[in-house]
């Protein structure tokens, strides 16, 4: 309960640094709960501490923990300040406005449980992030943390160390109800993406949906795979009818993978959602300036300093990695000619398994160097300076695929392009592909879990009683101090990137090891598992993210599907099958070769224009909505002309 | 002078059949002046007659000509409606509103001469096409022409055919100010683009913008191709730089027109103005039925009907097009290589003159037969149905730009790359290229004009005086059925697909012919001239079209750069130069050749990613502009809950 008796709902958690100065706390409070008019976010905040001691509150512990919440009517109008979409009476996806709320197909009574609770939390995540300060030149008690008018003060808080994190509350009963039917009954149907959707947002929800249908689209793969296996077809020249498959199946997945995520989007009601205005990144520096845009004082940095830092030094520092990975990839195969010829030489049991050994070890040390090269980029984007969120993500993921195609893939090419070698192919995919998701799986999931059960059991012995997060009784405040502690969880990226390679196993070389569709469908299926019981035990709760599109990966996946057309019809163009038919002559098939991938590729971007990337219907209902918009303010300015001439009279 | 007295601008004629019946005239004269309220276009309207006789009075001319003008407040009112954007008084381009007039740069006064001739006409012409049939079953006294709730007027009477045309009335004063400045002088100056856009609208203007970048743009190449010419470079093995500029070249100058192109568009206020709601075409039939976006009567047709015309009737009706070219080709080949033999026994004067007659015969079969097939295509597309002109355009284009891109190129192909014959291919190229300048120039200027000119002298002499359009003193009557006696100008189509095929020209074969790139220079000034000429003299002024960039044609020429770089690196590989860097294998050099053109085109995608289409301040105009209509709304907001807050204390 509040100050004022009505009812007060956690949503967020805000957690300043213990040594934060009392007047800087009172400052951010009473900032926080000021009027809109006042240039205040207008919400409820409450110290932890106030709301009831929990058991661990004799204990030593950090008391800057606060809690934030919102009227029902100011979670509202924000929900119509960031233009959320929601269903309508007759079916359709709207625009939230207050002034017909009643319109709105679950809004009732006073509409207590329209909102999600993620959908509070983004909203008062928003409002947190747009709070700015007015004339205050630096943080009271705080001299060294400067302010200028127009800054985000929660952006500055956080890159300035005072601010160690925000984030939203876990629901107990929802949770354990979402991770009932998503992970804990074992089951052959779908996720529940309206739920996960529900409580982690659309992001997350078309992550999850990708993953599925990645594993769906898989299954005709693995089906044709299976029987080549078992029944030996696969003497490396019978593979031309399983590239040719290969090659138009990546085409058609992607194309319909659009629409079906154009489906979602639409019913979750973010496909035609105009994105908000994009505020700079906490971490973005620069020299105080006007913004040219919104006429703002606020750091500016040179764009062609930007550009230098990106030309003169990431990309030479990406190709000096590249070189690098060449270089051990190099060093894999002498290694692999030196276990060769031991075997070769005296063939024992032992040598037999040492061949095996330089794979698994080059498999490891190329998870490693990615894992390595992952925080290098980092750290190097971080550097580059960039302005908007989007521009960083943009140009870490583009470093980061492209080393991990390299990485992964390099050795593959060398062997089948230049060793021209099936069999080892065959038997050096097979070794990445398992060891890279052993590995995975064991840092994903088993890992983090490990770390947390750990954390959970010291907490649990300080606070003297054996409770847990799922249990009932748990106090908020010892809720509250749990999940602070749990790790942060940071997104698809790394979810989407494992993805990525698995479908580039597939879709590249899946014809000369036809067992990897099924490899990677198994992998899929644990997949779901290991990141749903992550999501629900061993992370905080995220933020949810409006996503209309599963973004930039799109064109990742896309960019690999033309590799891969390239490179399955070399590997057809290589096989004795169709040699066969050249005998005399390896230009004509070379030649052949070249046009026949030159027409399969503009046959493949024509099939992208043609198959249209949102499904019929929804085209015409998002055009519906469009029409009565504009036929809404034609009405408005007729009658206003109406009343106009009328007052003329 | 109209009937009560106010100014009477005539902006637009409308003409109707002479056997209109009585009523149909009077009742749509009667729908055009209603108000706005009761459904009417609130415009002005008179019979031609009524306005003073013409000196052809006396004549038995048809009577059914009328002028439709409009008050200046309508038309500012229309201009609000259709989204007009024009210069404000901070020299940004902003929509224009009723509201804030006063605050756009050029509003004096009460806005006489605030909007041009070329936009109040464009406003009309969609004021007139949006007067929609209210209750009436069918057009007065034609019980045939049936008309049902919000039809579209004055579409049905035009695909009935009792409305002969609607076009608008040139400026003689200002077109000869235009056509003095555009084409009269000779200069060595730049066209007039922002007086085009003035008089003929941004369609238009774009185009010869586009002309005049093209021109500019291929200086450089027809500067190095002259020095190849003149001190005889080009023994056919040195071409390979030329081609390596020239694939460099035509990516580049592709992405900078984008940057171009949106730099005029922004000027000109077209780049973010929206598009209005697309009517369907006249010529579209069906049953009628409810259309699912605008809940509006209007005939229907099924897509999957259509998609059976385009796949199985236009599709094969292409390819077998194509099969015809492709087999009056090999006719030529066989003329060309009889002549050769006759010129091979017996080498005369004559037999040489003969050798250049099968090319110049097949050029003209080529011309003769792009313009059957332009026809037979655009029945096609016509009976396919489509619903939107712009789904109707994109139809046309493909299936015109296919087989003239097969009917121009294939020769040319054969030669390079089955024939192996760079002397034939520079001859050929030479020939077709300056045949089909000589016959497009004849074509498209002198034919139409002479045709004007007979039709001219004809009507002068009716009228008995010898007073032509530039005639300051002739009578608005005259000057009226003039006009209406001129060509129809049927859009830039032709324009820029003659435009299209010398890109092809230069940018896939001109390293074997460098004066190729000279000879489309020197045809594009003579082009500007000619286009201007006609555009001035020729032709009815057509209506502006707001276009924002050149459409499909920029994917167009982007495909054609595609192609060129494919053609580029063939030829590249293909040259005793390159070819001595692998004297033992020629299968290395395919493979190299192979991999380095995969490697430009890969690069030429990530150009196009990494050069932005918008110039940098234009991007931090527009979203300047959509940043300050943000905080507009959200002021509005706070200042309603503000007031809503006060009415409640």
């Amino acid at each position: 309960m509040s100050a004022d008796g009505s009812r007060f709902d956690p949503l967020v958690v805000v957690e300043l640094t213990s040594d934060t100065k009392e007047e800087a706390i009172s400052w951010l409070l009473s900032r926080i709960r000021d009027t809109q008019q006042n240039g205040g976010a207008e919400l409820q905040v409450e110290q932890l501490e106030q709301l009831g001691p929990g058991v661990s509150a004799q204990e030593k512990e950090n008391p800057n923990l606060f809690l934030v919440g919102a009227t029902r009517q100011r979670l509202l109008s924000g929900a119509e300040d960031l233009g959320l979409f929601k269903e309508f009476h007759d079916g359709s996806m709207r625009g939230f406005t207050c002034a017909n709320k009643h319109n709105f197909k679950d809004f009732q009574g006073d509409g207590d449980s329209f909102l999600s609770m993620a959908e509070c939390q983004y909203i008062i995540k928003h409002e947190l992030d747009t709070l700015r300060a007015r004339d205050e030149t630096h943080v009271p008690g705080h001299q060294q943390v400067k302010l200028y008018p127009g800054k985000s003060i929660i952006r500055r808080l956080l890159s300035k160390g005072i601010l160690i994190q925000v984030f939203p509350l876990h629901q107990k009963e929802e949770l354990k109800r979402l991770s009932f039917s998503w992970y804990q009954k074992v089951k052959l149907s779908f996720q529940p993406l309206d739920d996960i959707r529900h409580y982690y947002g659309e992001g997350q929800a078309l992550y999850f949906g990708f993953l599925e249908y990645f594993t769906f689209a898989l299954v005709p793969m693995a089906l044709i795979g299976v029987p080549y296996y078992l029944f030996d077809w696969e003497d490396y020249d019978k593979y031309v009818l399983l590239a040719a498959f290969n090659l138009v199946w990546c085409t058609v997945i992607l194309e319909l993978w659009k629409r079906c995520s154009a489906s979602l989007a639409y019913r979750w009601g973010t496909l035609s959602r105009k994105k908000a205005f994009e505020e700079p990144r906490p971490g973005f520096h620069g020299v105080l300036g006007f913004n040219p845009v919104t006429g703002r004082e606020e750091p500016l940095y040179p764009n062609t300093k930007r550009q230098l830092r990106v030309y003169l030094v990431s990309l030479p520092f990406v190709l000096l990695c590249l070189y690098l990975s060449l270089y051990i990839m190099m060093i894999y195969f002498l290694m692999e000619g030196w276990v060769l010829s031991v075997h070769d030489e005296e063939p024992t049991f032992w040598t037999g398994i040492l061949c095996f050994i330089p794979s698994v070890i080059y498999a490891v040390v190329i998870e490693v160097m990615n894992l390595i090269y992952r925080y290098a980029a980092e750290f190097l984007t971080e550097w580059e300076n960039h302005r908007l969120e989007s521009s960083y993500q943009n140009h870490l993921v583009l470093k980061v695929l492209v080393f991990n195609f390299f990485n992964c893939f390099a050795s593959l090419f060398y062997i089948a392009f230049v060793m021209h070698d099936m069999v080892m192919l065959r038997q050096s995919l097979a070794t990445l592909l398992i060891t890279s998701q052993i590995l995975n799986q064991f840092m994903e999931a088993f890992l983090p879990f490990w770390l947390q059960r750990r954390r959970n059991k010291k907490m649990i012995r300080k606070v003297q009683i054996r409770k847990t997060l799922e249990d009932k009784e748990l106090p908020l405040a010892d809720q509250v101090r749990l999940e602070a502690d749990m790790s942060t969880y940071l997104g698809t990226f790394d979810d989407y990137l494992e993805l990525f390679l698995l479908f580039g196993y597939v879709s590249l070389f899946s014809c000369v090891y036809p067992l990897a569709a099924v490899l990677v469908v198994l992998n899929n299926i644990t997949e779901v598992y290991s990141d749903a019981f992550k999501m629900c035990r061993v992370f905080k709760r995220p933020f949810s993210d409006p996503a209309a599109n599963i973004g930039v990966w799109q064109l990742a996946f896309e960019a690999m599907s033309v590799i891969a057309v390239v490179t399955n019809c070399s590997l057809i163009g290589m096989s004795p099958q169709v040699k066969a038919y050249f005998p005399e002559s390896d230009m004509q098939l070379i030649l052949w070769t070249v046009a026949v991938e030159h027409g399969l590729l503009a046959f493949k971007f024509i099939l992208t224009f043609l198959i249209p990337d949102v499904p019929k219907h929804i085209q015409i209902n998002l055009s519906r909505l469009e029409f009565e918009s504009l036929e809404a303010l034609k009405k408005k300015k007729m009658l206003e002309a109406t009343e106009l001439s009328k007052a003329i009279q």
